[in-house]
C-alpha cells in the first residue's frame, strides 16, 4: 500500500538522524521543535486528507507504475489534467495553512522533470539513467516519500560562472567519483521544507557547459546522509510562530533551509546525471515549465486565504464586508490569473515521448512575472481592508494581553464589531499573510522575474510580427535594425 | 464539398439584396463600396486561406455531421482544443488584417451556444428546435456561410426592463407569430461584420423573466430578408479608411450596423428559441464563457501587430528596435496574458451532454476584465515608442505629399531611418491601430468589463474563504456580516 | 492698451499673407476654412474672456515692463504664482474647448526662457540679445500677439547629430548670414497653433555642441514671413471636424503643423539667439522645467472634460453618474496628480538673477512620465463608463440620422436615458476625446517620456542614498559596482 | 535658549515616571530598554543636528512668538514654505533611521492645527483657548519638548457613533468636569513615538455632532500623568529589533503605542477644546491637510533608503547597479511623486488670519491615495533587484552565523559580490524596510486611503464638468441623474 497516513509519516520523519539545526542549535526532534513543527504539521496534514473520501481526489492518484493508489506528490504528471490537478492541490494545500508546503512541492516537481531528462539520456547516450530513476520512483512511492527540492545553489559572485568562483562550493559539484558513487560537496541555499521531507532532489541550479561537468549533478540523497547539515533560515516574525500565544496563526508554516553538503556520498542508484552537461539547461527548462504554471495556483490559494482575512476583518471591525466587494473581487481576479494563466499554460503543452506532459514555456514565463506582481496588490488591499489594525503589528503582545495589570483594558480597546481577541486573532492573520511568517516567495521562489522576462524576450517571433505589421502598412521595403546596433 | 474559395464566397455575397447603407445612402455592391469592402476583403482572405495547406489546419476542421472539411466557423466546438483553435484563427486573422474579423465570429458562435441550449429544450420541454437546429447546421455547412451575430439590442433606457420600455423596437421581439413562423421587430446595434455576412444569428440580449417572452427569440435571418435594414456605424478615422491614398492601412477593417427588423418574417425552420425566457440565461452564459475565453486571443493578435508596428516605427526613426527591448516583452506579455487565461478557461471547461464545449465561467470573465485594460496598455506602450509621429495624427495627408509645390518636402521632412514615404506609412499603422479605425471592441465588445465583474463577484465561495480563514486564526466564534448592511 | 478683443484678434489674423495649407490646397482664410477655424475660434475665446471681469484674472495680468494689463500669454513668469496662473489657464482653457489651445502656449514659454538665456549671454559674452527681446516683448504685449513655439525638428535619423544628417534641412538653421539678419532653412514639424498665431517663436530642438553652432539659433519669425510655407498635418478623424453636422464637437480644436522654412529672412532684432550653441542647452532646460510643470494642467483639464462627458453618458444611457462614482473619483484622483504634481515642482522652483521664475527640472520631467501614463487610464474609464457606445465609433454618422428613409429609426434605437439625438451627442464626444480629434499629445508633446526619465535618472543623488543605507545597515565597507560593467 | 541637545533630550525624557510597557512588563527605562530606545535614538539624533551648522536649517526654524531659534517640531508653519521644510525634515529624518520619527512629527501638526482652531473659537465664541496655546506653545518653545500626537481613538464598532457605543472608552472623552479642569478617560490607540515624547497632543478623532460634546477634547497631556498607561505594540519581526546582533539594522525605529487613559486629570492651562463639537471637523481637516501633504515626504524618504538598500544589494550580489537602473529610476519617479504632490498642495493652500499656513485639501488627500499605493511598489521594486536572499528572511540567523560548527560555512555560502556579512547585512536591510519593522504606516497612517478618497469625491464641481461637457458638445437640454437612483 503506497498511501501512509499522517501519523506513519511523521514517525519516519522522527527515524531520521538530527541534522537540523536554527539559533546555533542542532534540533533534536523536528516534528516538536518550535522551529519546524508547523511546517510538518502541514505536511501531516497532506497525508491525512490522502485518506479524507471527501478529498481523496486532490491528494492522491494512480501510480503510472502500479495502477494504484500514490500520493499525488508520488507520481508522474502525465496529461494537461494531471498538471492542473498539482495546481487545485497547492490551492488546496495553502487552503489548509494559508503558506506554502515545501515537502511536497518542488521535490516532486523536480523527479518530473528527471523522468523525461533521463529518458533522453539513455536514448541519446545509451546510459541507464531512467531505470535507475524508474526503480527510485518505486521506491519512492512505496515508502510515500515527502521530498524537497534543492535547485538553488549559493552562487556566489553572479558575474562569474561556477567554474570560476573563487569558493568552488558556491555550487553543489562532484568532489570525487568513487566506483560505486560519488561524493557531493557545496552549498544549496533557500531550499523549502527540507526538515518535513524524507530525501531531497538535487538538480543543476542552472543550464551548464563544458567546464561545469563536475557541477553537472542530480541525484537523491537522503535528508540525514552523513556530511549534510541543515540550517534552517529566519522567516519575517519567525520568533512569533515559534512563541506561545497567538501572534502568530498556528496552521502549519513553511521552513528553508540552507543545505552544507560536507563530502555527502550519494551511491549510484541515486544518481540520475554525473557530467552530462548538455542536458542540464533542457532539464531546467523542463522542470521551470512545470514549477511556473503551477505556481500561480500558490498565490491564488494564498489570495483566497486574504480573501477570508480581509472579510474577516471588516466584520471584526463592525463593518459589512459587502462595503468592500470591488476590492474583494479585484483581489479574486488577481487570484484567478495567476491560476488560469497557469492552466493555460497547461493546455498549450505537450506529452513528451517519456511520458511526461510539459506545459508551455512561454504562458509559464509570463505567468511567473505576474506571480511577482499581482500578489502584492492583493496584499495592499487586505492591508486596505483591514483598517490600521492589520498593517505594521499595531496592537500589543500576546503577553501584554495576559497581563493582570492592564490586560483587559487592551481587550476592551479591541472590541469593536466582534471581541477584542477575536479581532486580534483576525488582525493577526492579516500581518501574518502580508508582512509575516506567511509570506511565500512569490517574487523569486521559482526563478527570478527577470529571469522569466528573458524567457518571454527569447519566445515571440518578433521578427515575423514586424513584416506582418510590414504588409498591412502596405510597406514593401526591407526595414532591419540599423547596424551596429546604437548606443542609447 | 463544404469549403469555399475566397471568390465563390464574395460572388455570394455579391448576389444577396442590397439594404446596407452608410452616410445616408444605399450601398449597391458591398464587395467594391469603400464602405465595406475592405472588411469583405478580410473575410474573402479567411476563405482562401482554407485552401492553403500550410495554414489550412488553422482556418478548417472536420463537420462533426459528416466528418468532412468545413470552415472553422461552420464547425462545433467539442473539445478545449476546438475552442483554443477558435482562438489560434483569431489571432492569426488579425495577424492578416491588424483588425477584428466580424463575419466569422459572434454568429459562429452563437449557434454553438444554441446547439447547448436548443438540446435542453428538446430534452426538457419536448420541443424539437436540436432537429431543427442540425438541420440548420448542415444547410450553413453546405453553403459555407459566413454568420454575424446579432445580441446587442438597442435597451433604450437601461434603468428600465425590455417590456417596460416606452419603445418595444428597444429590443427585437416577435411581433407577431404565425402558422409557419414568427416576424421580428425592433433594433439590433453594434452588428460587426453585417456587410460580409450571409446571414445573421440572434440571439437575446440578456437573461428574461416571464414578462419578456416575446424578446425571448432566437433565430437565423438572412442578411437580405425583407423588412431588414442594415445602417453601418461610423469608425474613427473612417473616412481615411474610404479615401483614395495610404492615410489609413488597406489590408482589411472590421464593420458595424444597426439593424432595424422592420416585420421580418422568419419561418419556424429558422427559429430556434421562441418565448422561452428560462432557457436565455443559460444561453447567454454558454455564449459569453465561449466568447470570452477565446476574445483574449483577438487582442492578443492585435497586440502582436502593435509590437510589429512599434518596431517598424522605431528603425523609421532610425533606432534599433533593440533600445525598447525591455517595452516589447512588456507588450508581449500583456498579449500572452490574455490569450493564456483564456486557454486556462478552457482547460477547466466542461463538455456538455449536447456535444458542445463549454470553458469555465469564471475564468472567461475574469479574462474579459483583462481584456478591457491590457490592450490599452499595450497601446499606450505602442505610441511610446513610436514617438511624436504616431500620436495624433502628426504629419500632413496623402494629398498633401502628392501636391507638386511643397509635396517633396514633406517627404524630406519625414525622412529618418527609412524614406518619407515608409515611415509615414508606418506611423499610419502605428495611428489606425492606437486611436484609428483599426481599434476593436476591447471594452464593451462581447459585454462590458462591469458586466464581467458581476460574474466574477458571483463565482467564489467568499464565505467558505472566510471561514478556512477563521481556522487558520484560531477563531471559534461566528463572525458574520452585520445586519442590516450599514450605510457607507 | 495691450488687451484685445477677440474680434480685433480675428481681424489681424486675416490680415497675414495666406501660407497655409491642407489637403494639397492653400488655405484662403484660415478664420473660415474647416481645417483651422475651430482651432481660432478657440483662441479667439480666450482674448474674449480676457475682458470678461469673471475670468479676467485668469486670461490677463500685469505686464513686468509697463505696469499695464496684458493678456496673460504676453507675461513674463517671476514667481511660483505666475506659473500657477499659467497652470490655471490652460486648465481653464480645456474646459472652453476640451482641448489643447497652441498659439497662447508654447510660443509664450519659449519667450519666457529666452528672457533668462539672453540675459545670460549679455551677461557672460557682452551681447546684447536680452535688450532686443525686451523691445521684442514690448511690441508683442502692444500688440497682444498669439505666439506658436516651434521646437521640434525634423530630426532626420535618430542616430546622427543635426550636422551629420544627409539633409541639412532635418534641423532649422542658419543659411547665411547677412549684415542686417540671417536667413532660416530646414524644417519644423507638428507646431501647435500656427494658423492662430501671428508670429512663431523658434527655438533649437535640442542642445547643441560646437559643430552645431549653425542649428543653434533662436528668433521670432511673422508667420507670414516670405518663404514659410506651413501644411496641416491630419488629426484622428479630422474630416468629422471638417464636416457638417455634429459628429465632431465643435467648440474648438487644435492644430499642429509642418514648417518649411525655405530661406526665410529675419532681421537682426528678431533674433535672440545666433551660433551660442552654449547656451543652448541651458535653453532647452528652462524651456522644459517650464513647460512641463505646466502640462499637468492640460490633461488635468482634459480629464475634468472627460468626467463629465462620462457622467452625461451614464445618464444619457438611463443609469445615475453615482454608480459610477469609484470610477469618477479615481479619474479626478489622476487629473489632480498631474495638475498637483506640477505645482510641487513650481513650490520647489527658483527666481533666476533674470526675473524668470523657474520650477524644478527633476519634478517637472517626474510630472512628464505621469502625463504621459495617467490620462490614457482616464480614458480608459471614460470609455468604460460610457458603455459601448462611445468606444468604437459604434453608431451611424449625422448623414445616416439625417435620412429621410430610416433616420428617424436611428435616433428611436438610440433612445435611452436622453433622445437619441442628445445620446448621439454625448458619445461623440467621448469620441472625440478618447480616440479622436480632441487628443492631446500627451504622449510626446513637450517632449518623450523617455527623455523626461533621462532628467529623472541623472537627478538623484543615487551614491548618497547607498551610502545612507549602508550606514543604516550597519555595513562599514565600501561597496562600488564592480568594474567594468558585467554583461547581461 | 530653545535649543537642547540630543543629551539634554534623553536626560528630560529618562525624568519622566515610568508608564510605558511592553510584553506585559513595565518598561523601567525607556532609552535603554530594547523596546522602545531605538526610537528614542532617532529622536536624540534629530535634536543633535539641531546643532549641526551643515543641518540646522532642516531641522531649527525662527519662533514666530520670539524671533529665537527653535527646533522646527515646535514652529508654527506660515507659509508654504514652512510646509515645504516639514517635508524636507521628515524625509531627512528617514535618511537618517529609514523609517518613521514620531516624536516630532503628529504632536507638532496637532498643535498647528489647533492654532487655527483655537484662534477661531475665541473669534467666534469669545473663549480664550488661542491665548492659551500661545502661553502653552511657549512651554513647550522653551522646554523644546517631543510631542505625541494622539488622534486615533479605539473607535469600537464602526457602524456606531461614539455616543452609540456599548463602551464609553472606546473614544476618549471627558469623564469629569472641574473647577480647574477635566478628568479624560478612554483609549487612544496606535499613536506614534509616545515613548520618545514628553507630552501627548490629544485631538478628537473624528469631527463630532451635538451627543458628543463630551468626545470633543483637545488637550497637551504629560507622557507621564497619573492614571495613563502605554502599552507598546508589536511590530514585524520586533524581535529582531529587540535582540543582539544584526539580524535587524540598528540606526533608530518606530515605535507605536495604546494608550489607556484612566482618569486623568488635565488642568485648564493644557485644554484647547473642550465640548465645541462644532469645530472638531474643522479642526480635525486643518490637521489632515498639513499632515497629508508632508507625508508624501516621508514615504519619499523611505524610498530613498529602498533605492539605496537596492543598489548596495545588487552589489553584494556581485550586480552592477546600473543593470537595474530602469527600476531605481521608477523607484525614485515613486518617491518624487508622492513628495512633490504634497509640495503642489502646499502653493495650493492659504494663509489663514490666524497666520497657519494651511495647504489645499484636494490635493493633500490625493496625495495619500497615492501614499497607499506608490509605496508598495517602490517595496516589489526592491525585492525584485536584491534577488531570492531580500525577500522572505532566506538566510539564517546571526546566531547561526555565530556558531563555531558550521557558521563560516553559513557565511562562506552567503559570500558573492560582497563578503558574506555584508551581503546578509545588506539583505537585513532590505528584508527590515519590506516586511519588516521599518515599515511605517503607508496605508492607513495620518486616516484611511478610504477616507481620503471620500474627501476626493466631495471637492471636484462634478455638475460643473458635466455642464462644461454638454457645452462643448452641443448639448442644449437638461441631463441630470435619473430620480430616484436606480439600483445596481
Amino acid at each position: 500500500m503506497a498511501l501512509k497516513t499522517g501519523e506513519q509519516y511523521v514517525e519516519s520523519i522522527r527515524k531520521l538522524r538530527s541534522n537540523v539545526h536554527k539559533w546555533g542549535q542542532l534540533i533534536q526532534d523536528v516534528s516538536t521543535d518550535p522551529a519546524t513543527r508547523l511546517h510538518i504539521q502541514s505536511v501531516r496534514r497532506s497525508y491525512d486528507l490522502s485518506h479524507d473520501p471527501a478529498r481523496a481526489s486532490i491528494y492522491t492518484t494512480k501510480s503510472h507504475l502500479t495502477g494504484e493508489a500514490v500520493h499525488r506528490w508520488n507520481s508522474l504528471m502525465q496529461s494537461a489534467e494531471d498538471v492542473m490537478a498539482n495546481s487545485n492541490m497547492k490551492r488546496a494545500q495553502y487552503h489548509q495553512s494559508g503558506t506554502c508546503q515545501g515537502a511536497t512541492c518542488a521535490g516532486w516537481t523536480a523527479l518530473n522533470a528527471l523522468w523525461d531528462s533521463t529518458w533522453q539520456m539513455d536514448r541519446d547516450l545509451g546510459t541507464h539513467y531512467h531505470e535507475r530513476l524508474r526503480r527510485y520512483w518505486r521506491y519512492m512511492e512505496d515508502n510515500a516519500l515527502a521530498l524537497a527540492g534543492a535547485i538553488t545553489d549559493a552562487k556566489g559572485d553572479r558575474s562569474l560562472g561556477p567554474a570560476a568562483q573563487p569558493n568552488r562550493d558556491s555550487h553543489l559539484h562532484i568532489a570525487e567519483r568513487r566506483p560505486d558513487g560519488i561524493v557531493l560537496r557545496g552549498y544549496k541555499v533557500q531550499i523549502c521544507g527540507v526538515a518535513a521531507a524524507h530525501e531531497i532532489i538535487c538538480l543543476p541550479g542552472s543550464g551548464y557547459g563544458e567546464a561545469e561537468a563536475d557541477f553537472s549533478v542530480a541525484a537523491a540523497v537522503p535528508r540525514d546522509s552523513k556530511g549534510l547539515t541543515a540550517v534552517e533560515t529566519r522567516r519575517p516574525s519567525d520568533t512569533r510562530d515559534e512563541e506561545q500565544g497567538w501572534d502568530a496563526p498556528k496552521a502549519g508554516n513553511i521552513t528553508q533551509a540552507f543545505l552544507i553538503f560536507d563530502h555527502v556520498f550519494v551511491p549510484d542508484e541515486r544518481v540520475f546525471l554525473c557530467g552530462e552537461f548538455a542536458y542540464t539547461r533542457g532539464l531546467l527548462a523542463t522542470f521551470t515549465a512545470l514549477y511556473r504554471a503551477a505556481i500561480g495556483a500558490c498565490v491564488a490559494g494564498q489570495g483566497d486565504i486574504m480573501i477570508g482575512a480581509a472579510i474577516n476583518m471588516a466584520r471584526a471591525n463592525g463593518l459589512s464586508s459587502k462595503r468592500f466587494q470591488d476590492k474583494l473581487t479585484q483581489m479574486a481576479i488577481n487570484n484567478e490569473i495567476t491560476y488560469g494563466l497557469g492552466l493555460g499554460a497547461m493546455l498549450k503543452g505537450e506529452r513528451r515521448p517519456s511520458g511526461l506532459f510539459v506545459p508551455d514555456a512561454l504562458l509559464a514565463h509570463v505567468n511567473k512575472t505576474q506571480v511577482a506582481r499581482l500578489p502584492y496588490e492583493t496584499k495592499v488591499l487586505t492591508q486596505d481592508i483591514a483598517g490600521g489594525i492589520g498593517e505594521t503589528g499595531c496592537f500589543p503582545s500576546y503577553q501584554d494581553i495576559q497581563s493582570p495589570e492592564y490586560g483587559q483594558e487592551i481587550l476592551a480597546a479591541l472590541d469593536a464589531g466582534a471581541d477584542g481577541e477575536t479581532r486580534a486573532r483576525a488582525a493577526r492573520l492579516v500581518e501574518w499573510l502580508t508582512v509575516g511568517g506567511g509570506i511565500p516567495g512569490c517574487m523569486h521562489g521559482g526563478g527570478s522575474p527577470d529571469g522569466a522576462r528573458l524567457v518571454v524576450r527569447a519566445a515571440p517571433p518578433w521578427e515575423e510580427y514586424a513584416a506582418e505589421a510590414r504588409r498591412i502598412a502596405g510597406i514593401t521595403t526591407e526595414l532591419g535594425d540599423p547596424l551596429p546596433v546604437k548606443k542609447d
